[in-house]
């Protein structure tokens, strides 16, 4: 079963794809899409759905694992943020993927076993469960790398993973 | 030329398409995209997205006007709306359609002379500049085509029409 997990920032999105192999976990690839230096901020919406519309069409992952954030960010921000969060699940859902999203919190209890970990707690495990101990790992892409571990480990990842052993 | 306004909102999203022909504003077409009761919300994404898509296909506007929305609104509605947003304006944004937006202070004082006019006081505005009197014309729609008429009366709205006149 492989998983994309999704990190979307208003000046940058996180990306992870995991798949899980026998009740293993092993990372395909990660990154980091960032738009064009001085690109005005409506166009990021159509850069970043190309992108990811890209990534799908060449990894064909079986489900996407998305941060349900509702942090303490001011209106402003949030609707930035949205915009780009709605541009870049819209041509995940129109493939018809299915789309999960976990709570910041559980998400890094998973990965660290501590909700309040930070992100650099959640890179250090990130590496560590995904073996990427000498890798350039952006923390966008570590947390999208974390969402992905997250619905590995959640009910619906693990159905999966029994079905298709 | 054609213009297409939009009002995105977390729950329906109005659009009012408008023609100015010879310095004449009139109205095409203008409804309100309501997702179906019960549509989890993320899939409130694609739906509207397809609506959208679907209407620009077959009205071929030249521009797109949005209010650009930055009202004291909580951060969680916010990332709500901003979704919807972002998944209203990616299909025009990917058909290559300008996209406009104007601050809601501006539309109103715009369409009514006067910044704070409620939304009832631009629904009767946008019914008498758009000879609508006596046609149901519910309130996102109505913000919809005003959006659209202050394009037509900003510069960009006016240039175009000289140079297509």
């Amino acid at each position: 079963m492989l998983i994309l997990g999704l990190d979307p920032g208003s000046s940058c999105t996180g990306y992870g794809l995991i798949e899980i192999d026998a009740g293993r976990l092993r990372s395909l690839s990660f990154g980091t899409i960032i738009p064009p230096r001085g690109l005005p901020f409506l166009q990021r919406l159509p850069h970043v759905a190309l992108v990811l519309r890209d990534l799908v069409k060449h990894t064909t992952p079986d489900a996407i694992a998305a941060e349900d954030i509702f942090l303490s960010r001011n209106a402003r921000t949030a609707l930035l943020l949205g915009q780009i969060r709605g541009a870049a699940l819209l041509p995940l859902l129109e493939a018809g993927l299915p789309v999960h999203e976990y709570a910041p919190r559980l998400v890094r209890k998973t990965v660290t076993g501590y909700g309040g970990a930070d992100k650099e707690q959640v890179r250090r495990m990130v590496r560590l469960l995904l073996g990427l101990h000498d890798r350039v790992l952006a923390l966008d892409a570590s947390d999208a790398l974390a969402v992905a571990i997250c619905h590995a480990h959640s009910g619906l990842g693990a159905a999966t993973r029994a079905a298709g052993a």
